[in-house]
């Protein structure tokens, strides 16, 4: 099925309110779902709104709305209230900004939410407003740590953004070497995932998306990676997340952000990010490889091909069951 | 040569006021380079001061001492006025300790530095004043991206700490697959490096140490590692260093604190950290593997290991350079 982007968004709202979401709270999923099919990215897309649907079905929508804590001019604490995580992400997001653009820095964390979606959706609303970016989330317990086969920290992404003349230039990586979004999709299609990405409740190497999901999937980047994976789960505790988060809920989220000028000149800084990246853009490839490409050079070039196409594909499938839900 | 502890601290404090640091500063360096020692990681100890020692007799010693430039309550800015980055890393962490203990939160940028040592020594004094630490060091680009066969970023360690009850939670890396001061041992030592670390300046893969200093190293961890050298880059930048720095000057340092405080009850987060550890090391290793480690058990374990000895082994030629350079 062939949607036009505002009937995709259309639909996503339609059916986030359907599961008991406000309108206003719709209208952030469905912007944040959306963006991610601009950017090529199918599994977080109109197809992650089907286990959204499953999760609330299962668990009920949240009782409360988003609620901030304890605050300082530089920080501020928020409880999700099991509200899913791309409106607990954006209302962490926003006042971040204000804070650093008062105080020069902020950190906000906040805990109780579920699917905290692209952090560098985030990042880009942070460099917008010229601000440095560093964002983490944590989840549950799905990776197993580099050299052991039982789970410990979750798929954990972590997102550094720096704002610049033009683009923006945006790290955002997860640290688990499939995403739960990808087995969830195998698992949905009848499919196998690759060799190497996981574990089943044994502790033998398995490709059945069933028995990875009862075990573990395996980190990414050796005992590197496996360390930034610890971190994200650290910092995911900082805003007040489990050890040991439950099955989708219970995640943490922490996003600080920087104003450059307390450390420089910011126009200097700008001019120095769209230098830099224009000069890797510029570095001689290996043989017969593609042009050097900055982190968030692929995002930003699909989604200006998708927006200028006015074109979202979804499967046949998921639009029938979501128009389904939508009703 | 075996050294005791205290010996191997005082040499290494001598040679570098033999070089014209101040009585302060070379007992931070001398500090810095033997915790190196005891945390086995040689390329980085005694063996370094002999570079440090060539810098100095190629550029002279630092005309004038660090200076702390602008600074708001959160934040500072230091030109390190090419003093070492042992001492400009140190008095960046003793400035932001005391500003995220008073405001919660802290940065302080660095610029003007060179051999900022390992990161994790500062993520110890932060974590022993119960502080969350994220620290990032660019250098001269040595690095090549990944894709690409030309330098563009360096070996940019980055680092979080997060206090605990007992010993911190330290991820401490490097974003190269091989780092400078192990090419310029392989150089002193006339061997050459592993295969798959380097380009020669054609950009064709090399083994050759003084075709890989005139070349690049490989990145480490495809296009994610690869990711994480350009956010040091960009963090380095944010700091006052340059878009490309020269040979072995004009590294940027930045560090970032956190109050735990902030986003909850700081005695619980550090029994977190202290729980999720144990939790870690008791998850059931890989067939045969050997148990399972959280970042920095092993230089803790070791240091401890050779404290309690209090031996430190340098190597013959080193030892006889440096006793020679002391006078």
């Amino acid at each position: 099925m062939r949607l036009s982007v505002g009937e995709a968004r259309d639909l996503v709202a339609r059916v986030m309110q359907a599961k008991g979401q406000s309108a206003e709270y719709a209208a952030l999923t469905a912007d944040h779902i959306v963006d991610c099919e601009l950017r090529g990215l199918a599994y977080g897309g109109l197809a992650r709104v089907v286990s959204i649907v499953e999760r609330l079905d299962r668990t009920g929508p949240p009782a409360r709305a988003i609620e901030v804590g304890h605050e300082t001019p530089v920080s501020a604490r928020i409880a999700g209230n099991d509200n899913i995580g791309y409106v607990v992400g954006h209302r962490a997001t926003e006042i971040a900004i204000q804070k650093a653009k008062a105080s020069g820095l902020s950190i906000v964390g906040a805990d109780g939410t579920w699917y905290t979606g692209m952090l560098s959706y985030y990042a880009e609303m942070a460099a917008a407003e010229g601000l440095v970016s560093s964002i983490a989330s944590n989840t549950t317990a799905w990776v197993a740590p580099h050299g052991a086969v039982e789970a410990r920290f979750g798929t954990n992404p972590m997102c550094f953004g720096f704002p610049a003349e033009g683009d923006p230039v945006i790290w955002d990586i997860g640290t688990s070497n499939i995403i739960h979004a990808e087995v969830m999709l195998a698992r949905r299609l009848g499919q196998e995932i690759d060799e190497g990405l996981a574990y089943d409740g044994e502790g033998r190497p398995t490709r059945d998306p069933d028995a990875a999901l009862g075990g573990a999937f395996t980190a990414w980047g050796g005992h590197r990676g496996s360390g930034l994976g610890h971190v994200v789960q650290l910092l995911g505790a900082l805003a007040g997340s489990a050890v040991a988060p439950p099955d989708l809920a219970d995640f943490g989220f922490v996003i600080q952000l920087t104003r450059p000028d307390l450390l420089g000149d910011a126009a200097e800084f700008h001019a120095k990010v769209t230098a830099y990246a224009e000069w890797v853009r510029a570095a001689r490839p290996v043989p017969d490889g593609a042009a050097v490409r900055m982190p968030f050079d692929r995002s930003a070039a699909e989604r200006r091909r998708r927006l200028a196409a006015d074109v979202i594909e979804v499967p046949d499938l998921v639009h029938a069951r979501l128009v389904e839900v939508a009703g």
